[in-house]
C-alpha cells in the first residue's frame, strides 16, 4: 500500500510499504478515507525530533473497517469509524481511570502512545491507505453516514484537533459565563474558541498575528486580538476596560479581576517574540497567560512542550526548561493544567454535537490533497503558506 | 407606599403599607422598578399554604438603591441592582459553603429564607414600591444601564427564574453533548432549555401540553413533546429511535441508552395525569423521569414539593409523601438532586451573558402590569390565561 | 468441577459441572481460592427472585490464574487476582466513562452484568473450583503474596463488599470532617463505617439492632445506635444535642444542622419496622435518612431496591414503588445517589491500603467453610445465625 | 496595649500601641490568648520584604471576643474564637465563590488580605493583646471550651498552618489510597502529612534534612526521607522499587508509575541545594516534584513564591522568575495548583476533627513564649534553633 514515509529533515515521500495485518484478536484494519496533517507532525518533519527514517506519519485517521480480529465485539467490517490519536488499551491503571492519553500498556518507553509519532510507540501512522488499530473496541468511534459524505471533514477532526481543543477548555475550567483568552489561532486555538462558545463562555479573546486566522476566530464569536498591534495582554485588558456595560456592572474591588478567568496556550514551545519572530522564546505565551489570567483562575496548556529539545535555542531550552514568572502565578493562586488530550473522553459527545448540527468544526479545514500530494502539502504547510493551515489527505481520490 | 397584600384565598389587594427603613447598618432600601409574579406565588394565592393575611408578596425584585446602611461597602445609592429571592447572610455555615439557599441565619424556622413567602422568614415581599434588603453587600447584584432600559426584563429574571432554571441543569449534570428531557415548559422549564442549549447540550426535549409554550421551547432549539399526544417518555424514545443518523452511530448494547442522560422536573407537586387534568398526581413527572433517564444519568428536581400539604388529594400527599418507582431508580444508578436554587452562585455569570448578548431570557416575559393591576394579573395567571405565563409588575408606570 | 448450584427456593447443592474453558482470546480461567457468600445471594436463595435452577452462585471470587487467552496482555498464569462482581468489557460507552457497573456489552437484558446472578447475564458464578473471567485484562486486579496467606480474607473483600461500601461513602459525599449516619451494620454497613473513618469523617453513627454488629461498629471508631432502644433518628440527634463540646461550638442558627451531612442506606428493600420485624417496610430506612440528613446533605443508597418484586408485601412494593417523604427531601435540598458500585474505580486503591496495612477489612469475616459445606452455610446465613454474617467459601480445603 | 512591632531588619520590639476599637458595625475586638509566629513572618523579619517599620506582626490569632459591633449577628462578647489569617469580606465576587484568600474588598492593592503582613492591606497583626477583626460574623470560627484549656494549641493552628496544610492536599488531589510526596517538614509539611493520613493516603513520604522534623513525620505515619543522604526523588523511587509487596502487585507497564500521584511543595522560594545550603535555588523543590510525580498526577505548591523579590540571588529570581522543567511537566500531563489557602473553607471541619479527638495538630508546637519574649523567639526561630520550629505567643502569662 502507499504511505507517507519520513526520509529525513524536510523530506517525506509516498512509498509502497507492506499492508498492515491483524496481529491480535482485538485488532482491526482500517481503510483510510481521510487523514489529517497536524502541526505536531512538523516537529518531526523539520528534523527537530530524532526520528528514524522510514516512519509512516499520521495520527489523525478516519476510515472504514476492512477487517476485524476474532475477539472484536462491537465493531464490524464496513463500520465507518474515527480513531483517537492516542493508542490506548482501555484496561491499564491510567486508561481505566480516564487517562487514555497516559496508557501504560501500549508504549514501552513512557506513558502514552500514538500512531506515527516519535517516542510514542511502534505504531505506523495513518497517512496511508490502511491502518492497524489495536484494541479496536476501545479505540474505534462509530460514525453515521457513508465515507466521504458531507460530514467527513467534521468527523476526521474527532481524531485529534477537536477533542484536543475541547480538552484545553476543560484544563482551563471554561464554564457558562466564563471569560477566556486563547493564545494561538491555529486549528487547536480556533476549535478551543468554538468549544468555549459551545460551553457558554461570555467573552472569548483569541490572540494571533495572521489576519485570516483572526477572521475565523471572529466567525465563531470570539474577539480577535492582533498581536502585531501591541502587547496582547494589554489589548485584552484595554478592551475590557473600555467596555462601558462591563464597567458599569463592576463593584469596588472587582477592577482587580479585569483580566480573564480562563487562559489557553494553543501555541507551545515554538512561541516567538513579536519583535523577533525568528527567535523562539518558549515562555512568552505562558507568561502572557500568567499576566492576563485573574487571581483564582485557570490556565490550560495544550500547546506542546518538550522535556528535551536538542534544537532549543539556549542551554535551558535544550533541557526543556523555561524561566516562568512563577512568583506571579503563585500570588494569583492560579491552577495550571497540561498535557495531551484524552481524546476518548470527549469524542463521543463531540460526534453527537456534529450529528445534531450544533457544531461544524470543519470550518478550519483549508485543503484536501491526495496521498501523492503529501510531500508538497508538507512543504507548503511547513512554510505556513496561506491555504495550508489544515490539510486533510485522501488516500482515495474519490473523496477529495 | 403601595404593596400587593395577601387578603385570603384567591384575594390580593394593593394597599398602603409603611415604607421600609434601614434596620441594620448592613441593610439597603431598594426602589423597585420591576417585580415578577412567580408560579410559586400561586401556591399561597390559592390558599393552599397557610398564609397569614397581610403578607406582602413578591420574591423577584429589581430596582435602584435608594438608601444604604452605614456598614454597606460595595453598594451605594443610585446603583441599579437585582436581588436573589433567597434572603441570605453570606457568613453562616451554609452560605459560606456555597448554599445561600439554606441560610441558617435569616429564618428562625428552617434553613433558607425568602422575601414575601410563607415559612421563609419575616421578610416583606418586593411587589411593592420599596423593599428592605438585608446584607446588601451580599445580596445585591450590580447591573449596568439605567432603570427601564432594554435589558430590564432580562435582568429581573436574575432574581429567581433564570438562575433557578440554570440550577436545574446543574442538578441534572447537563454538559456539552448531553441529552436532556425537561418536563414543564413554564418559565423555569423554558429557561432550563435555554440553559441547556447555552451549555452545549446536543439534544433537548421539552414536554408540555400547551402549544404556545411548546413553540417557545422550539425557539430556543429544543424538541417539543406534546404530552396530549401520548406518553411523553415513549414519544422521546420513539423520536430517538427513528433518528437514522443517531441509530447509525450506535454500537451493539448502546440501544440500552435510548433515553436521555439528564432529566429535569420543572413541574413540581401539582403535576397531573393527562387523562385526569383536574386530578393531581404528584409523582407522575418524577416517575416519567425515572423511566426516560438512562442508567448512570441524573435527575434534577427544581419543581417544588412540599413536606406537608394539607390540601393534598390523599393522606399520603397531605404528608408530603409520594409513591415513587424507587426500585427502577436504584437499578439504573441514577443520581437525584433537589431543592431551591442558590441564586447567588449563578446570577453574576448569567448577568454577564445577558450583558454580552449571548442570552436573552426575557422571551418568556408575556406581560407587564402596573402594581395597581396586580389583583387582576394574579387572577388571570391563576386561571392560566393565555398571555399571563410570566407577569412583571411595575410600581412606576413609566417603566411599563 | 464442583460448584454451588441453585436447585430451588432455600435449596442449593454442591454438584459436578463442566469445567469452564477459554471462550475468547481475552478470557482467563481462575482457580478459585476464596469466594464470598453475599447478602444479595439470599434474595435468590429465598426464592424471591425468579432464578432458573442450575445457576451457579457466587460473585465475590478470588484466586490464581490458571490459563489465559491468547490476547490477554497484562495477566499471566500463576498471577494471584481478585475480580469485581461486575462483569465489564472496559470499552463501551459506560465502562469508558467510569461506569463498569452499567456495562452495555456483557448483558443483553440490561446495563450491568455480574457473575452468578439472576438477570445479570449468562455468567456462571464463582462459588466453584474454577471461573471463567471475560476481558481478563480489564477485570483482574493483581495481588501480592501467595494464595491463602494472611491477607486472603482482606483481598477477597475487594471483589464486592469493600468497594461497594466505599462507593456508598462516595454517593453520600463523605469527606474529611463529615458527619455520617449509616443504617445497617452488616458487612456493607460496617465497611462503610471503616471507609468513612478512613476518609477522615469526624462522627460516624451506625444503626442496627444486633449487639455483635454494633460492637464491630464501635471497633472501627463509630458510635453504635441500637434501634431496638427507640427511633434511631432521635437517638442520633439526642446524642449530638447532649454533646457539650459540640453544642459550645454552635453559632445561632446552626442548631438547624443537628442531624448529619451524609446518610447511607446499607439495608435495602427488605427493611422492616422495629415494632413489626416480620413485616417489610421498604421505605423505612430512606425515610429515616431523609429525617436525619441535614439540609444540603447527601444520601447514598447502596442497599438493593428492586424494580419489580413479585414477593413484595403490597401492590406498590410488588411494582418496586415505595411511598417516600419526597417533600421533605426536596425542602432540604438533599442529593440522593443510588445503584451498584463500580468496583474497578476503587479496588486498586483499597488493595494498596490493605497492602500498606492502613486498613484490614477482614474483621467482618466470621466464617470459613469448604465448598461442600455451602448448603449448610447458606441455611444458617439465611437464618441470620450468629457467626454467619460473612462466610467465605474455600474450594480447596488447604485454605480454610 | 502591648504588641510586637517591626523596627527594621532582624529587629522587632514589644511596644505600647493604641488599643484597637470597633470601626464598623460588623467588627469585633478580640482579646488574644494565643498567637502563632509563622515562617512567613521571617520573610519580613529578615528585611527581605520592604516592610514599613511600625507594622504589628501576627496573622495566626486566637482569643476571646471582647466587644462586637452593633451589626454583628452570630458572635457575642465572651465567645472563644479563632480567626483565619485571610481578612475577607464574605460577599465579593471571590469570597462568595469560595475564594476568601482572594478577597477583592479588604485590600486596595491586590486580591487577598491578611493581618500584620506587608502588601496585604492595612491590618494590624495579632501578636498583641487585642485585635480588631473586620466582618466578625464571617471571620470568627467559634470554639468550645475555655481559653487556655487543653485544646488551645490545637485550635490556634486553625488560623493558618493546619488549614493551609490541608489545602495543599486539596491542591495535590490527595484521596483515599493516594501516594504522596511532601517536600519540607516544617509545620506546614508535617500537617500536610497529617492531613494526607487523615484523608486515607496509602503512602506518604516527607523530605527534609533535619532529624527531629523527620522524626515527627514518622510519628504521623509518614516515611521520612533525609535529603542529606542523597537525591530525595531517587530515594523515594528506590524505596518503592524495593518494596516487595508493592512490586508483586504491579502489572506490566505500571513500573512507569513508580513515583507518586501527589506532590506537595511545603518549602517555597527559599529552597536551597543540598550541596550549597547557603545558596538559594528556588526551583529545586518544584523540579524535584516534577520528577517524582507520576503522569496524570497533581502538584500542590503551598510554599510561598514571590512575584518580585529584590533580595533574590540573580536577575531572574529578583523578578520572581524561575527556570522550571516545564517540558517534563507537560509531557506527564501534571496539574499544578498554587496560592494561599482559603482557610474558611476548611477550618470548621478541622475544628470538628479536633473536637472529636480524631486529630491533634498541636504536636508541631514546640514552644510557648510571652509577648515580652517575642524578640528573643524571633531571633532563635530565624536561626532555626532547635525547639523553635513553632512558637505560640501568649499575651497573658496565665496561658503559657
Amino acid at each position: 500500500m502507499k504511505a507517507v514515509v519520513y526520509k529525513g529533515p524536510r523530506n517525506v515521500a509516498v512509498e509502497d510499504v507492506p499492508n498492515p495485518r491483524i496481529e491480535a484478536g482485538t485488532d482491526c484494519i482500517l481503510k483510510i478515507t481521510s487523514s489529517g496533517i497536524c502541526g505536531s507532525d512538523l516537529h518531526m518533519y523539520e528534523g527537530r525530533a530524532t526520528v528514524d527514517p522510514g516512519l509512516v506519519f499520521g495520527h489523525e485517521p478516519m476510515g472504514v473497517v476492512e477487517e476485524v480480529g476474532e475477539d472484536v465485539a462491537l465493531i464490524k467490517k464496513g463500520d465507518r469509524v474515527v480513531v483517537p490519536f492516542n493508542v490506548s488499551c482501555g484496561f491499564c491503571f491510567n486508561c481505566s481511570r480516564g487517562f487514555p492519553n497516559a496508557c501504560l500498556t501500549m508504549n514501552p518507553k513512557q506513558a502514552g502512545a500514538a500512531y506515527g509519532y516519535v517516542n510514542m510507540g511502534p505504531y505506523r501512522g495513518g497517512q496511508a491507505e490502511f491502518l492497524r488499530v489495536p484494541y479496536a473496541d476501545y479505540n474505534c468511534l462509530k460514525l453515521p453516514g457513508t465515507a466521504g459524505d458531507q460530514r467527513e471533514d467534521d468527523f476526521v477532526l474527532l481524531s485529534d484537533v477537536f477533542p484536543t481543543a475541547f480538552h484545553s477548555t476543560v484544563l482551563a475550567n471554561v464554564q457558562a459565563g466564563s471569560t477566556v483568552a486563547i493564545f494561538g489561532a491555529g486549528p487547536i486555538g480556533l476549535l478551543a474558541a468554538l468549544s468555549s462558545v459551545l460551553k457558554g463562555a461570555s467573552e472569548v479573546y483569541v490572540v494571533d498575528m495572521i489576519p485570516e486566522r483572526l477572521d475565523k476566530a471572529k466567525q465563531v464569536g470570539a474577539f480577535a486580538i492582533d498581536s502585531t498591534k501591541g502587547d496582547p495582554v494589554e489589548q485584552i485588558i484595554e478592551m475590557r476596560k473600555s467596555n462601558k456595560i462591563l464597567q458599569q456592572a463592576l463593584r469596588p474591588g472587582e477592577e482587580k479581576m479585569i483580566g480573564v478567568m480562563c487562559g489557553i496556550d494553543a501555541v507551545g514551545y515554538q512561541a516567538t517574540d513579536l519583535d523577533q519572530p525568528e527567535h523562539e522564546r518558549s515562555n512568552v505565551v505562558i507568561d502572557d497567560l500568567i499576566r492576563v489570567v485573574n487571581p483564582t483562575g485557570h490556565i490550560g496548556v495544550i500547546g506542546v512542550y518538550l522535556p528535551m529539545d536538542p534544537g532549543g535555542i539556549d542551554p535551558l531550552a535544550k533541557r526543556g526548561e523555561f524561566p516562568l514568572w512563577f512568583g506571579k502565578l503563585w500570588e494569583k493562586g492560579i491552577t495550571l493544567g497540561t498535557g495531551q488530550a484524552p481524546v476518548k473522553n470527549y469524542n463521543v459527545f463531540l460526534r453527537d454535537l456534529i450529528m445534531t448540527g450544533r457544531v461544524k468544526p470543519s470550518f478550519i479545514v483549508s485543503k484536501h490533497a491526495s496521498l501523492d500530494d503529501a510531500p508538497d502539502a508538507y512543504e507548503r504547510f511547513d512554510k505556513r503558506e496561506s491555504g495550508y493551515t489544515k490539510v486533510i489527505l485522501k488516500p482515495e481520490k474519490a473523496y477529495i
